[in-house]
């Protein structure tokens, strides 16, 4: 499965129309059940749904540790089931029913949740000139996008290399499986970065800070609300890094 | 309130760095109240609020005709106050706990439930060359994408015009105002098209369904659900659509 399909299209080129084919990426509703009952459906893309589930139910604060899972099964009909060694908090999981649009999770509620997004307390030191030469790399690395044009990335890079990468319909889809994958293959969140190419939105920063990591690139536009909640986190968010170009919006102390 | 704010940032360029002033997009969570209960909070720009509540409770399936609202007041703190003049069915509401990332509820279940997504029933045709133009057109409009890079946009138009423009941080939102704009203005939702610069994923596809809207236009791709989805709701979606090339990918009749 490559997470695409031919599709059968009209295409309208300088007037001229003609039947084709074309490569459209491809979504599925993701069942997550956790503890044997149903906690939330993704709608994403069917690949590496594993990682995609552990990293959503880490950046949802459901999951704190890869060693907590028991078991984690792929089943019929787009579904993932993972046994944890404890209970979850079901305060957690009715939470989410005030979630909208784009947003996941009312970013107010969850600041006013007592200890729901702690300050980071990693300070690396990030150098500008190696961040746009990853940058670059990044950009030109999505297949999916090249190839449909429908997805976003996102990437977990040291000081010198992108060390995991992901792509998803969706941006927070995106940074869940790349978050995922690195749990899954032993790479620390809090010495290293994220690059993302969506827009960074308060619910991307409170993601970012669930998850413990320090410094979030993006080929996009950060909002204010993420600005406010970065500062309070003690997260640096770096926008439009493009070219030999960058923004850093918060926390600048961290860039040199 | 212009929707944007100026931000102290650094900025980096060709290795040298300079404190300067950046625009950005302003995001706040907005809270709806129907009937004096808390509905949900959108995360979302702090403009036209009024209409951006109204479309997305049109899409949502509460709100079935702008005669129903009673009364609608924008409180102090982000917050909208709708009492309609019939009570709204609870189920609806509870259903939107499954909701996450960028998709706004289960789209396999918003299917499942009885009546939820009907066919539209108008076949209006519609011009290549003119969708282009209007494109075109639309490109050029969002003031706040070229002042904070942050923002999507949406429009209705009819075969030769822009009748509503609307912009917000996410592409649902967007959605939902211009929606919410048509219903206050009396401009048909059901006679005309909306153009989106977002990509076209499921949840899009249920909104522009459930508001009785006959063709969506984007800027970029659509999703393989959302092209079936399209197909089965006798939806046209038009993706790519920039310069003189357009895609359809459903329900191609309309176009000529």
């Amino acid at each position: 499965m490559n997470g695409t399909k031919e599709i059968n299209i009209k295409r309208v080129n300088k007037g001229l129309q003609e039947e084709t084919l074309d490569s459209v990426i491809e979504e599925i509703p993701l069942e997550i059940f956790v503890n044997h009952e149903f906690y939330a459906a993704l709608m994403c893309t069917p690949l590496e749904v594993k990682a995609l589930a552990i990293g959503f139910l880490f950046s949802e604060g459901v999951l704190t540790s890869i060693n907590s899972i028991n078991s984690i099964e792929e089943k019929y009909d787009n579904r993932i089931c993972i046994v944890l060694d404890h209970e979850i908090n079901t305060l957690c999981h009715s939470s989410r029913a005030i979630t909208s649009g784009c947003g996941n999770g009312s970013v107010r509620t969850i600041l006013l949740e007592e200890g729901s997004v702690k300050p980071i307390d990693t300070s690396c030191k990030f150098n500008a000139l190696d961040i746009l030469k990853l940058m670059s790399e990044f950009n030109s690395k999505s297949g999916l996008f090249k190839q449909t044009g429908g997805v976003h990335s996102c990437c977990i890079c040291s000081n010198n290399s992108i060390l995991v990468f992901s792509e998803d319909i969706g941006r927070h889809n995106a940074l869940d499986k790349v978050v995922g994958k690195a749990m899954l293959s032993n790479v620390s969140l809090k010495d290293n970065f994220i690059m993302t190419t969506g827009r960074i939105s308060s619910d991307m920063v409170v993601k970012v800070a669930k998850v413990g990591i320090q410094l979030i690139v993006s080929h996009s536009a950060p909002t204010t609300l993420a600005i406010n909640i970065a500062k309070a986190a003690n997260i640096t968010i770096i926008g439009f890094a493009r070219g030999s170009r960058m923004n850093v919006y918060s926390c600048e102390y961290r860039i040199y």
